[in-house]
Formats: structure tokens, C-alpha cells, sequence
């Protein structure tokens, strides 16, 4: 059996692995820093490839980037993290630096493609995963598949409007989930609230962030409480849809903002217990953390080339 | 090659066709009256496969009906249309009956599946079908398969919330797209809109049927082209929702209410247009209706029955 090179870039960090089948951990990793705004970060990550890359036969790179992404053509459309990568043909680029299939898909995708293979929701076949971070994104695993659609671009489980008069998104839409639950959204709903008047240990500060606003939920503040119990109540609307429309089995939750807990997920409980259309989607229901934490994007790159490698057989 | 018999369910019709691989005509076809709300309804049901029963060798039936249901376990749960059925095990009655398996599955989801295997989604392989009548339902194919999901309970599309402050759903929640776009809530519209002192050629009335206001906004009736001009605004909100989730190629439109045509789909562009989250979602996208209109539900279950064979082979 080969083994598979798996790499995972974000906006601080480029990671590259490289796995045997049937082995959790590596044989070799290695961690190096983006530099993302700068040149060269292509130059970066193929020496931090050939850094892992092992004297026996590689099967595929498998490859997790920040979206949008077209993973049929294996080109990164356009990135805020990484500037320089606009249109950017990366399958291409490292296949034809390797000499072996190259694989790709987007960070969130992928992190719920490695929950379903390596971490939370292994033996599930019907996964919804969601990470609530800087933004909400998400990975969905049908009948033991990745849903990918049919431009690659299925799964932005942040960008469905659930209020069309609520808060701008980052994309410039209105009222999506993110512009609710995300730390930054979480954050600016204190701001507004503190320039309206209202009562906080917190100060208005426009680089207040969903960390601050947790510590100070945590230490009892009564803003900081309301505007996590907000965010779990428009979460719980978020979720009733896409159970409505996906019904799996299990839903993953991930990124920091999910690390708050209780703050967010008892008033995120009742709001879903509230507006699920039957109570039968909630039977046998598993509501659970992601089990990987940052390793999620490598593992699924990692995943993702095996379920793409003819060579290597796969039991889920 | 072995024949499927299929068999569709509704309020006021059952019917029963047998079909051989290939061929798209019945072999034979039989239309009865439900009488669904009197007894005896599972007598009439067997009645009526019982006369369309060929004498050579039936590798198994399909069965559509309204839901809620469960696929898996072959069990109506509860359907407005047929109080007598409720928690009923059709499937393990009519394989006792008959003597060969059954499958089943929703209205909704197996016109989406007639509409891949049969109707105007040929050759597409990420389809939503999404029928608007009396309420708003769905079936979504992924990467040719029939989303069920975990309790069989996937694909409500009709269910999914997309402002919480927005109408009273038949379901009892508020402000899905249901709410907004189905026959009875465009009447409801009028009817609001009428007591609130609005000029039209309609009058308040609780009977009032989106065909009626159709008929008004088709005379050029201000109000009635209003409603409709509100429901496709809706639609395409819940549509661009759907696109961020599923990322179908083909949208195919069903239901009474999709044949009033530009009234509707006109506003309902502009509308996907403005919510859209990134226009490559539409880059290639085909909408259109649906072809098969009555017959969908009783090719959808021939097709189910077909899928479900191993002895029929399959191309799509």
C-alpha cells in the first residue's frame, strides 16, 4: 500500500504530513510559517513538502486551502488570507512539481471530511460539521461522501440567510448565520449595544473580539451572557435548517468560538428544540465538539487523497 | 429482465402501473379515487395493484404517498391527506400481500427522482426539485443518489426558515419559505393586504386560492401581482440558500403554483441574483419545470423500485 503526502495552509500556518494507511499519526510533519501576505508562499510550501516527502512511493497530495476553491479543476479562485493566490492552478503547480495526483478541497470541508474518517463522527455515514470561528463554514458527509456540488462550492453552511433584515455578513449579504454567530459578529453586537447605552464591564472597542466577549460572559457579565445567548438562538435556527434539508446523524460543532460551551450551546438547545419541524429529526441525534482541533485540515487532506487513490482501500 | 410495479398515493387519487425495464410507457395502468378520508383506504390500494398485476415475474414495487414517512422502516407516519394511516406499515403489508419487495418513499423526493431518471434533470447529477402548490416541498439528488438522510426525513425544503418574524407556516413555525411562496400563503397575503384597505379586483375572503389571485394578477390586478411579486423575492432568498448548502446543477420547478410563469419567476431572479452568495453558483445552472407533472409520483416509485433491484440494471 503507498502512502499519501497530506498539506493543509492557512494565513499563519503551512503543515505537510506524510501517512501510511491504516496509521494515525505521521511518519513525518512539519510546521512552517505561511508569511501568506508576502511573495513566495508557493516557493514556501513546496519546501516544506519536500521536507516530508518520503524514499518510498508517494500515491497522491492531498491539499486543504481556505476557499472558494474549485476542487475539479484544482484552481484556489481567491483567498483573503493568501493574496497572491487569485486563480491560482495549485493542483497543477504540485502536480507537476511531484509527479503524482494532487487532490484539493477548501479547510471546512475537509476538517468535516476528517471528523467523519479520523475523529468525532467516525461509524457515521450522514455528517454535518460545523466550525464557528472568525467565520462559520461548514463540511457535510452524505451516505459516506463529501458533498462538493457541482462547482465544488457546496456546503457554506455560514452564508444561509436566516433573517434578511439581520446584521451585514462579511460577504456583504445580510442576516446569514455568520453575521450572527461568528466571534467577530458576536463581538459587534456588544459594540452596538454599548454605543446604544447599555450596561457592561466591556468597553465599546471596534478590535474587541468573541474571546473577550467569552471571559466576560464567563465572569458573569450580563451583555456578554445576552450576546452569546443571541448567537445560540440564531444558531438553533441555522441548524433546524439544515437538518430540514440534510437530516444526519451527527452534528460536529468546531472552531473557538464552540469552545465557550455552555454559554452558547444551552440557549443554542433550546432554540433548535424550538424550531425543528418534527421532533424525530432530534431522535438519536449526536450533538458533539470536533475531536481534531487544528490537525483537522492535514487529516483531511490526508483522507481525502486515500478516498481519491484507487491504490489504497478504504473502511469507513 | 423483471417488470416493477409502481404505485402513487394522494388525496384524492391512487395510482397503480406496471412497467418494464427501458420502456417509458406503462405496460398497464389503472386511476382510482383515494377516498382518503373514508375507511378502507389499504383495501382500495390493493384493489387497484391487483388489476394492473401482469403475469410474468414482478421484481418489486414501488410505492409514492405523502409524508411525513419512513423510508427504512417502510412506515407512513402520519399524512394530513389519509387520517386512517397513521403510524402505518404499508410496506410490510403490501410485501405480505404481494410477495415481493417494497420500497417507499415521499411525494416530494420521488417526483425529484422521475425528474432525474425520467423528466427534464436527464443527465444531471446534482438535482433540487422543488414543487410549489398547496405547500412547498422537495427532492435533491447528490451525485445521482436520492437524498434521504438519517430518518429519511431529508430534503423538507418547504421547512427551512428564512425570516423568524415572517408568517405562520402550516406547520406552526414562522417565516419558512412555505410561508411566503406556497398557493394559500400568496392568498393569505391578499387577504391581509385587502383588510388592511388595499385597492384590487379581489375581495377579502378566507376561500381565496392562488389561482384566483393568479387569475387577477394575470388581468393586471395590482395587489395580485404584488403577492406574487413578494413570493419570488422569498423564493429566491430560500433558492440562494439552497445553492450555498447543495450547489445543484439544474433547479426543476413543480406545482400549481410554478405554472403561473413570469409573474412569479421574474421577481424570483432578481431576487436569486441579489442573494446569491457568489455568482458562480449560476455559472451553468439550468432552472426550469418540471415535465412530467401528474405522472411524477408514479414514475418516481417506478424508479425507486428500479434502484432498489439489483436485477434491473441502471444508467442514467
Amino acid at each position: 500500500m503507498s502512502l499519501v503526502v497530506a498539506v493543509d495552509i492557512g494565513g499563519t500556518q503551512i503543515r505537510a504530513a506524510v501517512y501510511e494507511p491504516n496509521n494515525p499519526s505521521p511518519l513525518n510533519l512539519k510546521r512552517v510559517r505561511s508569511f501568506a501576505l508576502q511573495p513566495g508562499v508557493f516557493d514556501r510550501l513546496v519546501k516544506a513538502i519536500e521536507s516530508v516527502w518520503p524514499a518510498e512511493p508517494v500515491a497522491a497530495i492531498g491539499f486543504s486551502s481556505p476557499g472558494p476553491l474549485d476542487p475539479y479543476k484544482g484552481i484556489i479562485l481567491a483567498t483573503p488570507n493568501i493574496p497572491e493566490w487569485t486563480n491560482f492552478p495549485v493542483r497543477a503547480m504540485l502536480s507537476e512539481r511531484f509527479g503524482v495526483p494532487v487532490h484539493i478541497d477548501n479547510d471546512a470541508n475537509l476538517a468535516g471530511l476528517a471528523e467523519w474518517k479520523y475523529g468525532a463522527a467516525r461509524g457515521h455515514h450522514d455528517v454535518l460539521y460545523l466550525t464557528i470561528s472568525t467565520g462559520v463554514g461548514g463540511g457535510v458527509i452524505i451516505d459516506d461522501r463529501l458533498l462538493q456540488g457541482y462547482h465544488g462550492l457546496a456546503a457554506e453552511l455560514g452564508h444561509m440567510t436566516i433573517d434578511p433584515s439581520g446584521p451585514l455578513c462579511g460577504c456583504g449579504h445580510h442576516g446569514h448565520v455568520e453575521s450572527f454567530c461568528s466571534g467577530p459578529s458576536i463581538a459587534r453586537h456588544v459594540n452596538e449595544q454599548l454605543a446604544a447605552g447599555a450596561e457592561s464591564t466591556l468597553h465599546a472597542d471596534p478590535n474587541l473580539s468573541g474571546q473577550q466577549v467569552a471571559d466576560a460572559a464567563l465572569q458573569g457579565d450580563a451583555l456578554a451572557r445576552a450576546a452569546f445567548a443571541q448567537a445560540g438562538e440564531y444558531l438553533g435556527i441555522g441548524v433546524a435548517n439544515y437538518l430540514a434539508i440534510l437530516d444526519p446523524s451527527i452534528i460536529v460543532f468546531g472552531g473557538g468560538v464552540s469552545q465557550v460551551g455552555d454559554l452558547l450551546f444551552k440557549p443554542f438547545e433550546a432554540s433548535l428544540k424550538k424550531h425543528i419541524l418534527h421532533p424525530r429529526y432530534l431522535e438519536g441525534l449526536v450533538i458533539t465538539r470536533a475531536a481534531l482541533r487544528d490537525d483537522a485540515g492535514l487529516l483531511g487532506a490526508r483522507a481525502l487523497a486515500e478516498l481519491k487513490t484507487d491504490s489504497v482501500k478504504i473502511t469507513s
